[in-house]
């Protein structure tokens, strides 16, 4: 199969198809340019002449034939405006698309800026243009197998190793490229990426085996139903289920074993399992010899559509959760939603409000699917991802606008503390959480909605085990520990979704009591 | 006093004057261009009407007019050639003079390049530009108050509050801005900066007190002879002196007493001792809450050449020296010799090795002083420190050029562990890693003379408590544990020294016999 590049024009698609292609020893071909040539004269000039049906029929002719003829891994990059044919996008499937993400200023920039790349017969004029843009990109979104927004720092050529594993997967996989301030990795998401074809791609994805050898950290039932799926280990470090096990006394079991079985900072680690072995494979990761790379292969719905992302690691103190920790991308991610089909309901269930959270954060497409009660599927999975990385790409640090993945969250923590962390699973108490904050948002309607999608998979949504002036204390403590007002993330509507919202006592009140009621 | 730039033609004085000026709300004037004023033509037509030496009296003249008229913290931008001048030299003493270091080559490439700038007398052939930046580099870091390398990423403005420090000690201290690839930070050093005017710097410097409260880690000996010299403090925590605080234990220790004093990410910590408390403190502040700001105010000669700047931070574990750590930039470096002549003879001259080490890797001017023998004071402190900051700006995370800082420490690691590290001190060890590294550098010479040096301070400069198989056998398990040949850093020549080279086995084992006879 081909690697087909696709995307809004300005995107870059030509420069990059050739990029790509020295990348891989391949050839590279470009649908505009192999156009102009069989029309003897430029793209424009047939358009002007011929008018677009006619040209997108001679276009859709052409990149069928292309497609057709294509060897293994060659590159091509498509007009912006091919894939509106059915036959194309017919064509597309099974083959590696890969989107490159433009925005319509950077496009328009680009297209109409200094007049010395090809005429583009649809950027005449700035209004109709993006209005276009808008209308493209989810089309686009919806074919791609990989979707690169910000493009490798390196050029991309680091796609190469990904690109082939979607090219094995016959797409069934998809790849986000994700970038942060402080680094950068792939993510492939895909049924069976784990449980079928886990051995044969973490062999040589997303670090070259044969220079690196894995240390894996996973917790004792992962292990047992996974352990086997990623492949040759150096050495397998399980630890207890659970949050307890997220403590020093877990790092220093991990960092000695590393330093027993004599890793070196060529080798790497893998996090096979939830969010608790994320965050203690990541910090010890981060600290062990200054910094080793990490592989997560998440296993649960929040590590899967969110925590396994970004590169937030820590581990709990006795007086105080995720108090110790650092920030350190993950060097790849891979996530197998099969695996998430063995996990208990009430597990998969408190997971969910997590992708719910996702949803209400990103609006749109998501959010209509999520809102209308949709699994975690791969899907789901994928867009929370890029939800969440489009997050972390504009705020490594947490200084602002990370900060809306705290959506729920405060008064979800509130009443994990006030509970004791007994009564609820974390998910459970930031459903409650979500709740308080549509209340606080001003939106009751939104609230009742995702009432009633909480209540449907058997989650509260009301509060029990605590008082209302036990979660409001508990809420008064995290203020007074974070030395500044309680900043509330809050929902204008699905979408648009801000931090740093001071909210008045007696509205707090009001939403806590009305979770009690 | 006025705040005077200084520097190579090129280095970019006028833009830098008007910009700094900006910052501090005050007058910027640039001495080139009121000599053009005053002449009514250019400077460079002056320069070819009366030749140089009139040229030179006219702009001493108005230099030196300049310098007495000035409003303090007026920026005055002087011309690069100005310095040659004695009255001008004895009118900048005492002032805040700032070297703007440019390269020969950038230098050539802006004031030849496009013509647009004013033109350059001395810039007219580029073998004898390159000869005037050599000749005159060395006279403007005589000058200099403060020496500015790589700009700060977000203007000259983040130098204000570390000049207005300057600017009260009366040209008493002087400052480095380092950058990294993660983080860049002011440096000063200066006699009484912490002995005499601890408490009034760190009130506003480098952090402004009034936003983030300070908590103080220290250790018994330092925190009873110092404690009181860095202001207030919410907190200060003592560990125990000595290596064996440097662990996971003192870790938690630390952290948990932030938690308990409820420290926030708004707040910072004082890392104030010798190496261990600077790993220590700055591996806590590395990992508390994912990072927060630390200061460094080093206290032993180790600390203040070498381990406070670089943003390597670390602990113990019992398998392994500094095997846990993070890279985490300080917010700034507070440097007062004056503090180490409260130290123990034998301690000194063990930290006195790493001064000499440095000299080795910097060569030129630093290496004249130190291989003559001079004490760690103030300029060999600031000189040291400039040469390990270059290197960590080059290569922060030890991918190749950090590694020369390494020089002596393999052998000397070695010695360490096979005497248990209880025979020697660190610095002791490092002395005769250093001989054993000159005899692998082919420099039996240069070895005498390090010697000379080692002994005149009582330094040891053989083997004792550990046979010549037993360090050989440690650096067989250090060969091990990292999994490659162990690189050495050789020198060619003092100032020119690199990392990386295989040795054979038989040269090893003839460096380390030569030790022990």
């Amino acid at each position: 199969m081909a690697v087909v590049l696709i995307g809004f024009m300005g995107a870059g698609k030509s420069t990059a198809a050739r990029e790509l292609a020295d990348a891989l020893g391949q050839r590279s071909f470009d649908s505009d340019e192999l156009l102009a040539e069989r029309f003897g004269h430029s793209v424009a000039e047939e358009f002007e002449r011929s008018g677009e049906a006619a040209f997108r029929a001679a276009e859709e002719q052409l990149v069928c034939e292309l497609l057709a003829s294509s060897a293994p891994q060659d590159v091509i990059a498509l007009g912006g405006g091919s894939m509106l044919s059915a036959r194309v996008r017919e064509a597309l499937e099974g083959q590696t698309t890969v989107l490159l993400e433009v925005d319509a200023d950077t496009a328009w920039r680009r297209v109409s800026g200094n007049g010395d790349g090809p005429e583009r017969p649809l950027a005449a004029d700035r209004d109709a243009f993006a209005r276009l843009h808008a209308e493209r990109e989810p089309l686009y979104e919806r074919i791609a197998t990989a979707v690169i927004g910000q493009r490798p720092r390196g050029g991309l050529a680091a796609l190469a190793p990904s690109l082939a594993v979607l090219g094995e997967t016959g797409g069934r996989a998809r790849l986000l490229w994700a970038r942060a301030a402080s680094g950068e990795y792939p993510v492939l998401i895909g049924e069976g990426l784990l449980s079928e074809r886990g051995p044969e791609i973490l062999e040589h994805w997303p670090l070259d085996r044969s220079g690196s050898r894995a240390f894996c950290v996973s917790d004792g039932n992962v292990a047992e139903r996974w352990g086997t799926q990623v492949g040759e280990t150096a050495l397998q470090i399980t630890i207890a289920p659970g949050e307890q096990s997220k403590n020093l006394a877990s790092a220093e079991r991990v960092w000695s074993a590393l330093i027993g079985a004599g890793m070196t900072r060529a080798d790497h680690l893998l996090a096979l399992g939830g969010g608790v072995v994320g965050d203690l494979a990541g910090f010890c990761a981060a600290t062990y010899q200054r910094g080793i790379p990490v592989v997560h292969v998440p296993t649960t719905v929040v590590a899967q559509v969110d925590s396994a992302y970004g590169g937030k690691t820590g581990i709990d103190l006795p007086a105080a959760k995720n108090y110790v920790g650092a920030y350190h991308q993950p060097a790849g991610v891979l996530v197998d939603p099969a695996v998430l089909a063995t996990l208990p309901e009430a597990e998969l269930a408190a997971g969910w409000v997590e992708v719910l959270k996702t949803a209400l954060i990103a609006g749109g497409e998501l959010w209509e699917r999520v809102g209308a009660g949709a699994e975690a599927d791969g899907e789901v999975i994928f867009a929370c991802a890029r939800t969440k990385l489009r997050t972390v790409a504009a705020d490594e640090r947490d200084g602002g606008r990370r900060q809306v993945l705290n959506l729920g969250h405060t008064v979800g923590h509130a009443i994990e503390t006030a509970t004791g962390y007994s009564r609820y699973r974390h998910g459970e108490a930031v459903g409650l959480g979500l709740l308080a904050a549509l209340r606080l948002s001003g939106l009751p309607e939104l609230r009742d909605r995702v009432a009633e999608l909480l209540a449907a998979r058997g989650l509260p949504v009301s509060l029990d085990g605590a008082s209302v002036e036990e979660v409001l204390e508990a809420l008064g403590r995290d203020k007074k520990r974070t030395g500044a007002e309680v900043p509330f993330v809050l929902v204008q509507e699905p979408g648009d979704v801000t931090p740093g919202h001071a909210v008045p006592a007696s509205d707090l009140r009001a939403a806590v009591q009305e979770l009690a009621s």
